[in-house]
């Protein structure tokens, strides 16, 4: 027998001391159970910080209007509300909820707002550097192992990133065109993938909104430390999204959006081989980083 | 000396078990001591909520698509976060914090969206009815005292109501006009007011964006009991707003803003007497409301 039966709520005359709890009376008819429990919860939570900080009727005005002038600086590009949720560190906690991870799996961290166009497909070795972008020359190599360190032979593995300037190539289409700094890779039979690009810089989020606002009234800054984006899947596997950080970039331990896990952090490596060079196809010196990802077995439903 | 030289955060990789404390070290450096505690505890409560409900990435996404399109919903003349306030009781809550009372004196209750327009300057006794709307002709009849029963001559009496079908003038200008059941009075000498009106209905909150949806979705009606609204005021007092509710309306234990405390429900009385009918000026028989509102001293600032 379901819930679905409670009585409507009654009695709801307003009371200071136990307003979360008349509030909440109110959602004790709603038919779905998991949302009533999510409005229950956000009520007693939303009150009792209304009520810790005492909030004024002025501070309520200035949070109304934030809240409205957030909303209205979203259109089909920008989304100023997960902004909002990344730089309050709650994307980053959805998604840690989301993707438990013990021992030697690897973790994951935010989406990020510029996977938005999907990863030309690539052939491994490939230079995801298409538009020839200034930068240091780079090679990624790893691998994508199951949790018991086998070989995920044919894993998908999407990768985007920055170039040295910290742009994506959707923020300046007439510059990087369509698709460069992406790439969709096909891991080989021993599970392996190697690319060559260029090491991204670190780069701010868009700060000329409400949330800009925000992080400039609280001497917060907007930056994100140099990262590479990583979708890594294969069927029966749970997909993991995440990025590598590269150790030493500015902002790494002050990310805006709170994305930096210690076990995401890889060094790319100065290389000097003239040898390691002509095989992989660059200039000598060049970086070099390994990331070997591992992940779960897919979840029973 | 101030906190203001408090060091920029550092290390603020993310933890899942301490992410409300490692996002709140992030606002260390607000200048704004009060902006700082305000976020410090917002985050410690959104970062409780979600870990609570053990929020999914599919319910963050619903989340962040309600707020946008309640933000999107917003324009000159609708308000929908503020409506979101309102039906999560958070608006009356602020209220209460803001206008604490003892003993006698008059509470407050939400302000609502309909005082948008002044009230024309009347005198007592004239109808508020000026668009000759049908309706159960009422008196409102009352004082405007201090904490000691002491009159509070030439007290500013401003009052707003809805029609008999629940509807503001500035919702049907049309047919209503501009100023129709609204009227600013002044207390006479003894702080007596008293106007003609109608007897106003309950009405629904407009339900036809995200905050409509959210209601429906949670089995909960729009509905608001029938009441007067009042802006009671006169130098070194502080300034009461409230409305006075019908005795007997439907909705008045559940009203969907959460407005109605106990204290400021009256009976609207039917009076069947030829001469008072006579001397008000109103058919008989008639109803009839007193309210007294009893201000407090000004906080000292």
């Amino acid at each position: 027998m379901s819930t679905d039966s409670t009585p409507p709520a009654t009695g709801l005359l307003f009371e200071e001391a136990r307003s979360a709890e008349i509030v909440a009376a109110s959602f004790r008819g709603t038919p779905d159970a998991r949302l009533r429990q999510i409005m229950t919860s956000l009520v007693s939570h939303l009150h009792a910080f209304v009520k810790d900080v005492r909030l004024t009727p002025e501070e309520w005005e200035a949070g109304i209007r934030f809240l409205t002038e957030t909303g209205q600086m979203c259109d089909e590009t920008r989304q100023e509300f997960i902004l909002l949720s990344d730089t309050l560190g709650v994307s980053m906690l959805v998604e840690s909820l989301a993707h438990r991870v013990h021992g030697e799996l690897t973790e994951a961290t935010v989406e990020g707002p510029f996977h938005v166009i999907a990863s030309p497909r690539r052939e491994l070795g490939d230079d995801i550097n298409v538009a020839g972008e200034p930068g240091e020359r780079c090679v990624v190599t790893g691998r994508v192992v199951d949790a018991e360190g086998g070989p995920v032979r044919g894993a998908s593995v999407d990768v985007w990133q920055a170039n040295a300037e910290g742009f994506y190539d959707v923020q300046k289409p007439d510059e990087m065109g369509h698709g460069d700094l992406r790439g969709m890779f096909t891991a080989d039979d021993d599970g392996r993938y190697w690319f060559r690009t260029i090491v991204p810089s670190h780069y701010p989020i868009p700060a000329d909104g409400p949330v800009g606002r925000m992080l400039r009234r609280t001497d917060r800054h907007e930056w994100r430390p140099a990262h590479i984006h990583f979708e890594v899947s294969s069927p029966g596997l749970r997909t993991v999204t995440t990025h590598i950080f590269v150790e030493g970039s500015p902002y790494l331990d002050s990310d805006t959006v709170f994305g930096v896990k210690r076990s995401l952090v890889r060094e790319f490596r100065l290389v000097d081989d003239e040898d390691a060079a002509a095989a992989y196809g660059v200039p000598n010196p060049f970086r070099s980083v390994e990331f070997v990802a591992v992940l779960d077995r897919e979840e029973p439903q």
